[in-house]
Formats: C-alpha cells, sequence, structure tokens
C-alpha cells in the first residue's frame, strides 16, 4: 500500500526549520510494508491546504497529516481537510470537557481559543493526546484513510503508537517485514555499489537502499512477504550474499556505529584508548563518547591544535617538526607515541593535518591528513588526501582514524 | 512573488534522509522577497513526477527542481519536466563535449549512461556545473521560470549564486530587502520572547523568526520595501528596540557564532584559549576549531574523560577528588587553572559533568555540570543543570561554557 505525508505550518517554509515527523512516520510506514510516495509542506493557508488534501487523495489510500491542529486561528488542518472532504465540523462537548480537565489539572484556565480544538470532522473518530490538548482525528474514507496528527513530535509519536498503529495493522493486508542493516568502512559509496549492485540488482524484494556518509556506508534490506518465515528468508539470502562479497568491510550486522563497536570489542579485551588531536582538536574525542559507558574503554587524550602545544603538551621534538612539517608521517607517530605513554592507554590515535578552508602550511594542500595509530607493539601513520570543505575533511579523518584502528583491531584477533 | 520546491529522490523518502537544499535555496529566494508556498518530495518515478511538475505551475510562477540529473536510468528529471511541458529533450554536442572533457580532465573514461546528462529542453538555457557532469537547466515560459538544478549541495550552491541568483534578480520585481540578524546567548527562547514580543508584534514588515538551538537563540528581521532606504529604516527601526531591550545578551549582531566571535575578541587583544573537557570529550575544541584561522588564538588542550586522567594529565590532586568528587567545584576550578598554567594560554575552560543516560557518580544527577574559568587573575566555576538526553547535555554544556567566557571577556573589557 502507498501513502503520502502532509506536513502542515508555515514555518516550515523558512529557511531554518524542517520536517522531521516524516521520517518518524516513514519509518514505522516502512515496518507495515507501507511505501511513502510523496511529501508535502504547505504552509498555514486553509485553501492551498485542501488543494494539497484533494489531490493527495486522488493518488494514495492512505494520508496523513501533521500539524495545524493548534488553538490560533493559523491552525487550519481541521478547515482544509472538512473543506477537502466536503465534511461538516461538529463541536464535541466531550472533547471540550476533556480539554478543561486538562487545564484544571495543570492549575490553567482554558482560553477561549482552545474551543478550536474540539471540533471533529463528521464521521472522525478521536485519537486522544494525554501530552496535549488538540485530539488526533481518524477518518475512513470509502477510497482510504486520512489521519489528522499534532505537529509537536512528543505528542504525535505516542498518539501514532498507541492508536494508529493498532487501526493500521487491523486494515492493511496481512505483510510481514524483515530487514537487515549492515555498515561498512574503508570504502566509497560508488565501489561499494559496483560490488553489491550485481547481487542486489537481482531481487525486487528485499528492497536495497544504500546512504552513505564521510567514509561510512549503510545498507539497508527489507523483505515483505505474506509469512514471517518467508520474509526471514529472504533477507538472509540476500543478506548472506552480500556478507560474503564484502567480508570483514561491514563491520556492523546491527546498526551500531563504528566507535560502539570499537568500544564493545576494546571492553572485551579490557585494553584503552587515547586520542591525540590536532586538526579535528577534539572531534575524535567527542565522537568516541557519543557512546553511552564509553569511560570503560576511553582514556582520554591531548588537544594539540596549536604547532607548540606538540612540543609542549606531547613532547614532540621540535627538530622532527622542523625537519618533516607539522602535517608529516614523523610527527604523527611522534604524537600517538607520546599520547599512549603519557596517558598509558593500551592503543592511542593522532591527527594531523590540514583541514583548510587556505592552505596554513607551505606545501601542505588542504585535505592532507595523517592518522597515527600507536598499539603495544609498534607505532605507524597512514596518508589520506580528502576531498576539500573544511568540516568534511575533519569529519573524514575521525572516521577514517576509527577505521584505522579497527582494522588493527581484526588483525590482531586474526593474528 | 511565490515560488515551489520540488526535491527529487526516492532516497528522500526513506527514514532517513532529508531535503536539506531546500533551506538554503529558501534563504536565498527570500532575500530576494520571494517566499516558498510549498515544498514537495517525490521519488523517482517519472510520471508522479511530471504530475508535480505540471501542478505546481498552475499555481506558483517560479518552480524549482533539484536532483534527478544523474546519469542513471533512475534520473527522471529531465525526462519529466519534458513531459510535464510538453517540450522535447534535444542532444547537445557541446555540453557531451564539456562532460568528456571533465572526466579526461579527472584522469577517467566517460561511461556510456553520461550521454544522458546532455539531453537539454527544448527552450532551456544551460546552467554550468564546474563541480559535477550535469549541467543544471534554466527554461523561460510565458508564464513563469523552471529551474532544474543538481541535488549535491556542493553542485547546486555554487550554479544557484553564480547563475540563477543573477537572472532572478532581472526579472523579478524590483523590491528591496533588508535584514538583520542577532545571535543571544545566556536566556531561553521562551524568556526571550517575553521579554521582546511585544516590540515586534507591533510589525508585520519587517517580519521577525526567532530560533533556537541549545542555549543560543537567534533572531531574524526582514524588510522589504519598494527603495533600499526604506527597507533599512524598517529594520533598523525595529532593530534598535531589539537592541535597546536585550542589551549585552545580544552577542552577534552579523551572525556570527559565539566561538567566531570569542575568536575576535581574543585575536585583537593577543589572547589565547585552552580547554579541559571531561563528560564532553572534545566538543569544546571541535566546535572552537569550526571556525577557520582559530589556531591564532585556540591553543588546544586536554580531553581528561577517566577520573584517573584528570590526575596523569591534569596533575588534579587525587585528596581533592576523593574529597569534592569528579563532578565539583573544585574539580573544575583545578582543572582550568592545570590547563591554564600547562599550556601557557590566557584563559582556560574546564567542562566535568554527568551526561548520562545513567548515573554514573552516585549522587550526581544526570545533566548536572560544572564549567570552570581560569583568568590570568582568578579561577572560579559555574554550576549548571540541564535537561535530559546525554548529546543535549553536551551540546549545552560546549554552549555555557563559551558564554560563561564570553561574559568575562565582556567585563574585563568594561572594567
Amino acid at each position: 500500500m502507498n501513502a503520502e505525508i502532509i506536513a502542515v505550518g508555515s514555518e516550515l517554509l523558512t529557511p531554518a526549520r524542517i520536517d522531521t515527523n516524516s521520517l518518524w512516520l516513514t519509518a514505522r510506514l516502512n515496518e507495515l510494508g507501507v511505501e511513502v510516495l510523496r511529501k508535502t509542506i504547505v504552509g498555514d493557508d486553509r485553501n492551498l491546504l485542501a488543494q494539497a488534501v484533494a489531490s493527495a487523495l486522488d493518488r494514495v489510500p492512505l494520508l496523513l497529516i501533521t500539524g495545524g491542529l493548534g488553538p490560533t486561528e493559523d491552525d487550519v488542518t481541521r478547515e482544509a481537510v472538512a473543506q477537502a472532504l466536503r465534511r461538516r465540523l461538529l463541536f464535541s462537548e466531550e472533547i471540550l470537557a476533556g480539554i478543561e480537565e486538562r487545564f484544571r489539572r495543570l492549575g490553567r484556565t482554558m482560553a477561549p481559543n482552545n474551543r478550536r480544538q474540539a471540533f471533529l470532522l463528521e464521521g472522525a473518530m478521536p485519537l486522544p493526546n494525554p501530552h496535549g490538548t488538540a485530539p488526533g482525528q481518524w477518518i475512513d474514507l470509502p477510497s482510504g484513510i486520512v489521519m489528522l496528527l499534532p505537529g509537536p513530535p512528543r505528542e504525535l509519536e505516542p498518539m501514532f503508537t498507541n492508536h494508529c498503529l493498532p487501526l493500521l495493522r487491523e486494515r492493511l493486508p496481512q505483510a510481514f517485514i524483515r530487514t537487515r542493516f549492515f555498515r561498512v568502512a574503508g570504502m566509497g559509496e560508488s565501489d561499494l555499489d559496483n560490488r553489491i549492485a550485481p547481487i542486489y540488482r537481482a531481487y525486487s524484494n528485499p528492497v536495497t537502499t544504500i546512504l552513505a556518509a564521510e567514509g561510512d556506508v549503510q545498507i539497508h534490506l527489507r523483505a515483505r512477504a505474506a509469512s514471517e518465515q518467508e520474509a526471514e528468508a529472504l533477507v538472509e539470502e540476500l543478506g548472506a550474499k552480500i556478507l560474503a562479497e564484502l567480508g570483514d568491510r561491514v563491520y556492523s550486522t546491527d546498526g551500531s556505529p563504528l566507535e560502539a563497536v570499537i568500544g564493545r570489542e576494546l571492553a572485551s579485551r579490557g585494553e584503552t584508548l587515547a586520542v591525540a588531536e590536532s586538526c579535528t582538536a577534539g572531534m575524535l574525542g567527542a565522537r568516541i563518547t557519543e557512546v553511552p559507558g564509553s569511560s570503560a574503554w576511553f582514556a582520554g587524550g591531548y588537544i594539540v591544535y596549536g604547532t607548540a602545544m606538540k612540543t609542549r603538551l606531547l613532547g614532540v621534538d621540535p627538530a622532527l617538526v622542523a625537519q618533516h612539517g607539522v602535517v608529516s608521517e614523523a610527527v604523527a607517530v611522534a604524537m600517538a607515541e607520546s599520547a599512549r605513554d603519557r596517558t598509558g592507554a593500551t592503543y592511542a590515535l593522532s591527527i594531523t593535518g590540514e583541514a583548510g578552508p587556505e592552505p596554513s602550511t607551505p606545501g601542505i594542500e588542504p585535505g592532507t591528513v595523517w592518522i597515527g595509530l600507536a598499539t603495544p607493539g609498534s607505532a605507524s601513520a597512514r596518508l589520506y588526501r580528502f576531498p576539500a570543505g573544511r568540516e568534511r575533511v575533519r569529519r573524514w579523518a575521525v572516521q577514517n582514524a576509527l577505521y584505522q584502528l579497527w582494522r588493527s583491531l581484526l588483525e590482531s584477533r586474526a593474528g
């Protein structure tokens, strides 16, 4: 089955606000086997919204509308849907009583405006909203379903989960969905696609989606079938072929990010990690510690942004810097070794590079980064040349530092 | 004048990807006095896209379409617009030559697929794309304008700036836009709004927009008038009233973020900054160094995530930690003082707190953060209690650390 989502609100048509409800709703709909064919964002304009509602219902049997259920004149969703469906709005004493009760409980007086929220479309079922004043509305049409949902995520999400999902499950043709979620590092999106497209293109079910961020590629598989076993068999068959092709480039089969996978490995070994960051200036440490509980395996380290700090905080020999330059293999190795020594961690990663936008080191192109790794037995560094863009270079450097450590952990596990 | 934006791409209908190009384009269009009335996101389906294009052109005279200009069968924007406008697609030898030349320059062979990108709509003007293979297209219609723009932001943005903006300025009715952009720290969005709503509500022109992120509130004013002087006078009048109300809570009147404002102040004084981060583990350093050229005033510092590291790297007395706990005023002050001493920087900020989600320090609620500041004459720390959420606590801590330094710089300037 296909759906469309309409997000209502003039603030969503400004440069600084984005509709994120539709991402959450899309995930829930996909889990039911429903595809979203179009998303529309319209302002608080009754006629434009009514037109958008009517034309969406010409295309799909399932329409979700978010926002515009508030108490003010700007909130026109109820009126617009009534206009589009040619249905009346009926005042509900019961809903009004619920809204008044909510205000009483909060020790506040209901504004007269809130009466607007007690109007229900003819034939609509109200959807309770314990987190706000506006109830949602569910309308069964001869040709489909329309849902009116509140805009704030903390009102919308429980309402959808507790009331819309059970109703949808009843009305949708029985279908079971099984998914796989692989994450891959150390290869670009197009290299990856070249290798696995011949495999997944042979399947229309599961559906394969590939998403790429800096140095990190995600592969999503979603199979749909009439039974759970059948869906599982479909996703397992394609998943196994992709895993066989990519081998240990797949660092995660449960969606965990690279830093969490590394954390689990270090924790299981009782080992620890430190960092010494120049151009990333803390981004690596910040990303590692996004993992709750990372203090079990992450010690800390050094932000040595200025050249003088590399000597002052890490004791890197100024003669080494003078001879090789600050963005060099020798300095990356020295930074990693010193960070490992001084923190007492099992491993240390170092990053020294030129993030740009302007070259600040003579002879070093922006995008040039050396990443060092010190382990109990060795210290080495690798050279990377990332595409331009200050923040992009820094994010690529962090991802590749983590991947360099992960490869080393895999090798020592194999050895 | 009114516009609509259509973003094309099935990946934009998955739970994990969002159309951000439209935010950037909306900002540019608003600057020209153009309002965006609707945004639509459609998948790679020629018929659905053609339908969306035709109905948008029934509503507005200006239509921007992003994405779907790639070389593969999935890229259907050219065909769909041709279908909607009932125009032919004409093969351009000149564009093909340009694409082939680009591949030669990169030392690669052009795939046969890329020939698709050399088709131009009848009557369209090609828009050069130095950052990718697909040229954009500009089509003047009797009733309006259609633009076909590439999906990747680093291709779209320069193309729009260099080619579309000048053409739009020629064709739009003369209207002058003047804006003000204030940034405020140290107060929440609703406190701020309570103070300035009585002022800005009296004006429908300029339009006032308020946006809030963690501890940082932005106020945008946009005035529109028939002359530059008139627009400037409108925005100046309201801007002056808001500034008078908020005083030095407004840290920036040109849109610069707090770290850039601090950087300018430090650079002008010839002073420097260091950090010692516990629960933020590098986020403060990473944010500071988003400012290009920050090495002139940012030294670096310490990531002391584990408790042992506070002693090992910064020399914080273990007895102090034992007596006061690791999340305490005494430890925050000791961290800041030691980071200042050891780096030789003029100022040092320290952060020690409990980010959560689970409490790891007995008696310390997640969200509790001490932020320390050492200056040439003093060292002190302030206690914060941020709302729950690990990443939110960490971002609030970084913002408030910067604000704490900024207040201190302002006071020393006043003194």
